[in-house]
């Protein structure tokens, strides 16, 4: 099938049938094998948990963890390959890529991010095994997220191969960077602002930086969306918005504080659509809105809530933290993607920097100051003992500390995002993984059989000849 | 970007450039500002809880009022940002302006209706705070509906800064209304058939009727749908359809109450669907069905159960309450709509009337009749207290007198939808909104920067012409 | 509205005007008559749900049901509606028929269904009347999918009329083979791999292979996807996919039973993901994906899992059953669809022979052989007698004889499904059902009113004549 422009230099080789099927079959078997040898079930989800009940005099099923998390998980689960897929089909002739790529990697990612983080936070060392249940699900999501959220900068841009690479790098930084920040640093960070969001941001920047393309004008013609694209994207955006509370939400602890970090969240988002909507229009001729904003800068609001909505920051301050959010990332749409363009020569097709990289840092930040503002009279002793797991060998630490380690964990996650990403930026560099060539980006057609593009009848074919 | 169309006469000045982000930024500011004189959060999230669960001796964190009703927060968010947004896409060239536009308003309005439902119901009158949980997000989002509902009859003919009057005027009127009928009458509407459909029904038909546009079929080209339009908005009636017995549910009485309001809801719409398809397909030539009844009028059982549904109606009782109320709603979009229009000079796009106001009015008067034939033998006499919430000063109240204060909640509804409506239509035909003229509606491009329609590709072209 | 294609031979009558009201009408009467005589609120839902509390010494609202499965039951309900709707919504001019048809029969399909299997499981013998729950409303979903998979089969070939005798006809069976299976047989099916998939799907077969059209070919130009269809299928694809774990954990044991399942799910789902991909690009040239195993394929894993799903398969074991499933759904796809099309004069739209008959009747065998492998050291003595509800007159059934009867239980489906669907088959031959002709099929027009198929501007059309 061709297309509407001439034939415009060499293609690169983009066959990926020998490398594309050997990397899902080879990983999917080290994961089988692995998955053998670490993973088993937990006490909750074994079939011993009636004697486990009995054991720990747990009172009723209804106690299972299960049921304290299972909604959520389930709401992240679509914020993953609901949410990230089709936010990236805007693209005019990129929607089977945008969610059919993240589909594939995720699958891929959160297999190996249960191995990953299981080998880091749940490994039980007297029996070497890895105890699974659905917390673990649901960090195995989130572990995913990063490594899709460097995809929103390579969109278009890159090989399903080396898609499943930058994801097997990224899980793997992401569980180090995280047992860094939740474990050293003993940070919290239960909705990801520096683990997930600034550190996946960095990852794909940095990626994208390295693997510049100094032609790719030559594909400007499809990096755009139509009319029908950028409605399949609202699917993504608004299942990202709507779900972000329980995102936030997901791993916080039992009772207030997943109460808390939902109606944190849930506030946040709507003051950021506000002043999003108020730039986005102030920023066009005749007030007109873009649909690139509402689509992405709507969220930032969740990304920078992702550590304080657990916090006491209370319902004014989420209100804060996402008009202001609204403001930088719309900002970063209207003036930082151009200017990295041109002037950094980074190409990032999603704008992750204004919706992850920056938020996410913002969020760590906003995180570490909340927590240095903590005090008893706000949280009680027990709630600000419980909210900083402030027990064991970290029963001693004050909340100013708390704050500087939060500032700390944020800038470990930035540096492991960019310097890891470089890494594997040089590493996709090699010329064995498919992509495409400068002037056949943003197409389906080539890592997909394509159809038919459009059905139209004959009526409509003489009205607009006779037009 | 041109259209097919001549022009068709002069524009009127739809540049919102100053006013909405004017509104957005003034009124975003203020929101934080009155949340933080008045919002803090409820025991259930705030970190004190683990003192609070000692105080009133709570045994697990599992009865946190979180468990009970954030599976059907979530569900409810669904149906207010996807099914609302979604369900206006079915405009051939208004999806961003559907789904975009009830969007910003829903994010602006359950803000505001947190306060406004704060300050009537949930005021602590000794420290002058409203303390927010779980279950004030999911009566926020009800409160948005019903200016949502209103949005669906001036949907392509207002600009979204009248949109933001709209639903500062609905959340306002809906919260006093609301205090009337739920407080002062003591009514039960746990979904709102008469505080959120029959009001914001009427709240938007009388709008419209107030904007009577005379040369509305200047744009008569583009009122209507294309085929993927239609696929789109079927995403929007399906979460609708699916999540309503959580949107019945999701603030009855733990137990059997949110149980029975789930199962009734579902028991009526599923009803609905085979008499809507009954009435649509005898109404067509051949048979055929129409979109437009599919994609509404099979919504209307919901409407419909929205008071009734955690009443003791029974299963049979539900499946009638859906079977007339598809036919009632399937004709009105056969026959209502055009004659409100013709002869009434009412111009409701999306069929509210059929769908919200009159589904909703019957609604009201259902569960008035339900509740007059309530009885201790079915209800059991604890059951009959609960479910009526007969305490404290209207514990001698009997089920007669309690259906005729429903039937008297639903009247309170009507009106103030009527009054309110009128009155904000007036504010609305100002010449300062940006609306658009009449040969200038239902089309993006006068609030949205639309880029290309449609790509297509060079054999398509040539086989177009051929042809 | 004409179409591109010339006149090709004498069409069917397929006007509806009076057999769809009909059956729509007379079926939902017949439903309300029976609701009232058979089906009552049971204990959980009913008002006396307080007194029930105190007789049963029942500690908290938090242990009705309802909230041990209404979340999966939501997700349930999304995978019927959404889910196999949109799924079918991939054909270029057939997404009304897709997903609209789907959403009428499983709303009759879900009445009947509460009826069957109430009579079959639930009759209350003291009182004849069947007490429902959130379990009845999940299983009535569930029987509803045996019908839509069976849709599948005849997506596009058939009349609205005709789908609803399949649905009557389907529930009707799957209530009584699963009565064979679950409480003859006792095995255990809580994802319904036999009872739904294995059913459902040469149920589907079954009836298309008697429906035969030699002459389809005349509508082979409309039998295909356009690039937007494949994008709305994937909505449907990814929330099956997602929601896949709450459909094989929705009825499974509270506690870890649920919890187990819903692990199981997911990483089986994972896995399959991965192998469809590799096989969908080892089989095309250049290593191109097809949207076709994309959207069907990668969901086997989840059919596969529907019996074992709640055994101690072990993680690893899961991944193994995904792996598998992935490589034999898109084999299929690729070899035995187009065989059975060509060689056995079966002609599968969906291709429900890949993605439920065999997943299905794989998942029969996995579990009778997890089943029979079962052991008192993995599961704990009492688990083992609570996975397998080795009860009552079933105390004595070792692990091995329960294996026997899991495997005569898939052997019995697949039989109720063959025989069941070649009768409904040779009943639905009659001349009366308004079934398309064979130059026909596959087109909206035939049952919808379809307007405008594109909207395109006049900038668009010079392009495309100046090309």
């Amino acid at each position: 099938m061709g297309n509407c422009c001439a034939y415009l230099g060499p293609q690169k080789n983009t066959n990926v049938r020998v490398s594309l099927p050997a990397v899902c079959f080879v990983w999917q078997i080290a994961m089988i094998v692995l998955f053998g040898v670490f993973i088993r079930y937990n006490p909750e989800s074994d079939a011993h948990w009636v004697e486990h009940m009995r054991t720990e005099n747990i009172s009723s099923d209804i106690e299972n963890d299960f049921y304290y998390r299972y909604p959520s998980f389930q709401d992240v689960h679509v914020m993953i390959f609901v949410g990230f897929g089709f936010l990236m089909t805007f693209l005019k002739r990129y929607s089977f890529g945008g969610v059919g790529f993240n589909f594939l990697i995720a699958s891929f990612g959160l297999q190996w991010a249960l191995l990953m983080q299981g080998w880091f936070h749940f490994l039980d060392h007297s029996t070497g095994k890895i105890y699974i249940g659905v917390e673990n699900l649901i960090n195995a999501d989130f572990c995913c997220a990063g490594s899709l959220i460097a995809y929103g900068a390579l969109l278009g841009k890159v090989s399903p191969v080396q898609l499943m690479v930058v994801t097997l790098f990224g899980v793997t930084l992401f569980a180090v960077e995280e047992y860094i920040i939740l474990h050293l640093l003993h940070c919290r960070d239960a909705g990801g602002s520096m683990v997930i969001h600034a550190f996946g941001g960095y990852y794909g920047l940095a990626i994208s930086w390295v693997l510049y393309r100094p032609n790719l004008h030559l594909s400007k013609r499809l990096n755009g969306s139509v009319y029908h694209s950028d409605v399949f994207a609202m699917i993504g955006t608004l299942f990202l918005w709507m779900f972000w509370p329980s995102f936030n939400s997901a791993i916080t602890d039992h009772g207030d504080g997943q109460h808390r970090a939902a109606i944190n969240t849930y506030l946040a988002l709507a003051s950021t659509v506000l002043t999003t909507v108020a730039i986005s229009s102030m920023s066009q001729k005749k007030g007109k809105l873009d649909m690139v904003h509402i689509q992405n800068a709507t969220l930032a609001g969740g990304v920078a809530m992702g550590t304080a909505a657990e916090f006491m920051i209370s319902p004014y301050g989420s209100l804060i933290v996402g008009f202001c959010t609204g403001i930088i990332s719309t900002f970063g749409y209207l003036f930082v993607t151009p200017f990295l363009e041109n002037k950094l020569k980074l190409q990032d097709t999603c704008g992750v920097h204004n919706l992850h990289a920056v938020p996410g840092m913002l969020g760590g930040f906003i995180g570490a100051i909340v927590a240095a503002a903590a005090s008893e009279e706000v949280y009680s002793r027990e709630g600000l003992i419980d909210v900083f797991d402030f027990e064991g060998k970290h029963a001693n630490r004050t909340v100013g500390t708390q704050g500087g380690y939060q500032a700390a964990g944020t800038c470990v996650a930035i540096a492991f995002g960019l310097v890891g990403g470089a890494i594997v930026g040089f590493i996709l560099k090699f010329p064995i993984w498919g992509d495409p060539a400068d002037d056949n980006c943003y197409d389906d057609e080539v890592y997909w059989e394509v159809r038919l593009l459009i059905e139209l009848n004959e009526s409509f074919c003489l009205n607009c000849i006779h037009f």
